[in-house]
């Protein structure tokens, strides 16, 4: 049994705890928040009642220390590189849930978080989070960067396409929809319920912060600067990213070769679902689980390739991947805690 | 582990079918269908791909007995009375999530569901599957009448009061909310999502089958006949049930007996919650889970008694409750397979 | 054409600027803010583009005295006194939408509000704004107190057979079901669309104070103080309120009579209908429209009745009926402006 | 005042009573029904109450001359074709509200539709009814083909660009999120509100018919074959739809142009708002209203054009726009009846 720490009470936070009611060999052994201090959680999260008794403790290291093994740092970007920066000589794992360890170019981070990076030399060692991918680093680090939603949505579908030379890196074009919890819990006039419901917008277009992460990913599995354009949009729901990916086949590539690819790549994968022809996602079987689901539709006739995966943002888009990582760099089997399916209807 | 075999094919049969690909003494060997004959499972219901690789077969006895130890049947009422006097006698547990069994009075489910009862000897033997009160009888019994969606949210918080004489008969006014699954899979106008989308509204006001159910457990519970009213709405969710309950404290009783009745009585339940004065109950707590979460407003002064009560439909008030039952018929852990959270936000 | 200015830019400010879009004999010549000025109010609300181009000024007197033949004032409760204390004199007659002079008794005001009235002798002038219900009245005065919404839905079915000695003045039960723009559009933790989708909850359990506002009003009904019991519910839904009212008939009454005591006293009206026996109302029916629906179930037998009434919150829970009140108050014709159907599907 | 017909009793004819109930030039005198005949129009709508007191009658032409000056054909595809044929000689105008007339290609027609057209000499003569890009030849003709709900969405914001040569013909994106009522009244597995609400999903991939519709008229505007795909989406919400259009820009074309083509264009429309930059529409600013709502992105450095356009699918994207065209057709201000806000919150 393996003693973690959660830093921060937001719904990643509420949803680590979810899940970790349900794994026998990671005890969440305490909560730290900064406007919750002295507050059980079950008091701000009542789902919880009978499943966590923790009570929210001031947020400083020394609340950490000596008490865990790993922590998830479910924090605002800029918070976690000082926390980590501590955390990792006393040798505690860590597995940000920001976005503080995922740009690798400090640069970057700089201009889309507007805030200079505290310990960009840490930018190397820090591995993104994404098991599919990058399992081997993972199970060796000490500290992952946990993806953001949109892009775990957009590079699993996409990365091996890139790498295997079937689509072009270029022209590409991502258009998600997400639910309402991406947009966290602090109460806004954009998650009004009443400005949400019965109706749908896109917004950052053309700015938003998961756009060079993304694009970062692709030009990694690229193995060149991808050019592509990604739009978030915002949909009446709580739970639930779909991203639509258009791409087009690279001369010479065949629309048959995506399914191999994709099916060759990911056909054992625990959390993957490679949906069958003609079978198109819908965020609902995905609901509350790890899970991804990718439908393909590619035509050699236009040279199109449409490529549609769902993810829970809170789960594999957040918290249940942060639970897989951490599986992995502890040793532990990587799917403990997170084998089941989707809550639907 | 025991071998099960689940009749019927709609959202109760895929909510089985989700807990139990968490359940570790439960295997479901077979589904039986009318309409999806030589349908994978995971065909119809894409969420449980990677679940259960289960084809559905024609629903008849023979493709039960010698597979199953028991069965659920989930089944429309009317249907359910044949199959189980055959599986019965077969020595097969029978879990029946219709409605064939609840009533004891086979007058009344003739008046209620305009079907003469095929066997009202059977009515006696079979026990009313609320664990809560009836936990001895489920264990010695081989027919398990699972309750309604309704009855299981109404009948909880009233039974001990009336069974206490806290609470007086008469008067009680039942109205409940509940989510579209509660009205199964069938597309109807009545659950197109256009005609109940962003709106809600009443139906089977003074009519509705659950309530002679309801009266009937709370006439057992106060050992007199209940004098009461049920109203069920339709609210705009897939699941979840809240049920506001008013009544009114007997001459002599105390507002701060109903807790004391309540926490007295539910207080070492695993799936009973008693939310804290003030605190008042929201369906997405429980969300996917077997809980049942009480709150209380009780007031001396004008003898009025509020009751909320909030489960999922689908789950503690079906499938998540069935298995329960089946855990104590068969000897499991009660809890086993059903010991998680509620899926919020 | 008479000119009107509205003060506050909150929801049922922004209904009224759609409703007047539509009215040919009121302009809006003005609008107040506190925390906007400055701002164009179809910034605020981009709907309104093309329709207002109002800009928000600054909330005091001098921005209404001679610009305005009337106001609306839409203002939280305890700002709308000192306001109607000086516009009145001016000859500027006031709908106050806010709760400052709806009840009676600057007693119970002080207790339901936390706030010492300011001017309890216009608790004797302001009329009560039910048009259905007070329509002489409301034709002379100056001081319309516009009804709160869940008052609106709960009056309108149940006082005219309380008048008429129908049903009996004690034991009623409320239980009203609410959309969120009911709360109004400050962003809070409990308007959070993830706090509110996919779930529903009571609040405000034995306290809201819509209570005595309710109970005011059918106790005049009745000519004798009224005991009942008023339950608010919040719906995954922006507009509309169900109410559901359960009373007895009194002895020697007719279920019939019901019907017949309604039906005489709405036949007429233009924004009420009386729905045929068996038709329950839904909200999406009076969506975005000032009419109220009421749907009667009652059994001599058991000598229940159950009143169903569904209104558009912001419309004649508010906004609407504000016009209406003051079409009549100008003597403009009472449905100008707001004769038109619900927006459903 | 001109008498019209309505053949068909879906949700578009519940739409065009809905508006036809504040025109004051047309009046709806008859609605031609297959399954309802006999069937009060209000009551299966009951919104309708009081605003229509139609009876369905036998659909068949008999029913309609002599009664009407004009129709509105709101049919399933197939239907419109013959009804056209016989009301055109009777001097009655014509709107198909279906998909009859609205391709100019007949093969293309029976590829999409799988029908050979009946009539294919009288796709030359209708009038693809865009006002704001075919005014003139609305207003002569006796027939138009009302555009389809994605299509009306996605040609708007793209025609003028491409007639202007700014954005290029090739590699154009058309992601559009619609409502379930574009889905139609009949009741559905699709369309069963547990299997749209709380999730998000694509559909007809790479096959849709609006794709073909799109591409034509895209191509008319653009002077050459455009090369693009369109996927459509299902969104919980029962209306509006958004649409996210990717293009690039010209070589040679400049960003700030987009903006100036567009408003240049659609600057003194009635129905039309080009939103200034900064602002994204949002499907609820035009809820239940005949506008159309479009947010403009472009940017030199990437030559990506975003262009998001918001309707409400049964307004603007059917009955409103059909009303629009009629009063184009007989010479009524091309607004009436249609000059309303959106219902927002």
């Amino acid at each position: 049994m393996f003693k973690v720490g959660i830093v921060g009470d937001g719904y990643t936070a509420a949803e680590l705890l979810r899940l970790l009611a349900g794994h026998d060999e990671l005890e969440p052994v305490c909560i730290l928040s900064t406007d919750n201090v002295g507050k059980r959680i079950d008091d701000i999260y009542p789902q919880l009642t009978g499943f966590s008794s923790l009570t929210c403790e001031e947020s400083k290291i020394e609340n950490i220390i000596g008490r865990c093994d790993a922590v998830f740092l479910a924090l605002p970007h800029g918070l976690s590189v000082t926390m980590a920066m501590e955390l990792l000589p006393a040798g505690i794992k860590c597995v940000d849930l920001g976005a503080d360890f995922r740009l690798k170019d400090a640069a970057l981070y700089e201009k889309y978080y507007e805030k200079v990076h505290e310990a960009p030399e840490m930018l190397k060692e820090a591995v993104y989070g994404l098991p599919e991918l990058y399992r081997e680093q993972v199970k060796k680090t000490d500290l992952v960067a946990n993806p953001g939603c949109f892009p775990t949505s957009a590079i699993l579908p996409l990365a091996p396409l890139l790498g295997a030379g079937i689509v072009e890196p270029a022209g590409i074009v991502i258009d998600s929809k997400s639910g309402v919890t991406g947009a966290g819990r602090t109460a806004k006039a954009s998650n009004h319920f009443c400005e949400v419901n019965e109706g749908i917008k896109a917004y950052g277009v053309g700015t938003h912060r998961h756009g060079p992460e993304i694009a970062q990913e692709l030009s990694f599995a690229a193995g060149s600067q991808v050019e592509m354009i990604f739009t978030p949009h915002l949909v009446p729901m709580n739970r639930g990213i779909l991203t639509t990916t258009y791409a087009r086949l690279c001369s010479g590539a065949k629309a048959e070769q995506v399914r191999e690819v994709l099916e060759g790549k990911y056909g054992k994968e625990d959390f993957i679902r490679v949906l069958p022809d003609g079978r198109i996602p819908h965020t609902k079987w995905v609901y509350g689980s790890n899970l991804v689901d990718i439908g393909i539709y590619a035509d050699d006739a236009s040279g199109r390739v449409v490529l549609i995966s769902a993810i829970d943002n809170l789960t594999k888009g957040a918290s249940g991947q942060a639970i897989q990582n951490l599986n992995l760099m502890l040793g532990i089997a990587e799917d403990k805690g997170l084998k089941f399916p989707g809550v639907h209807p």
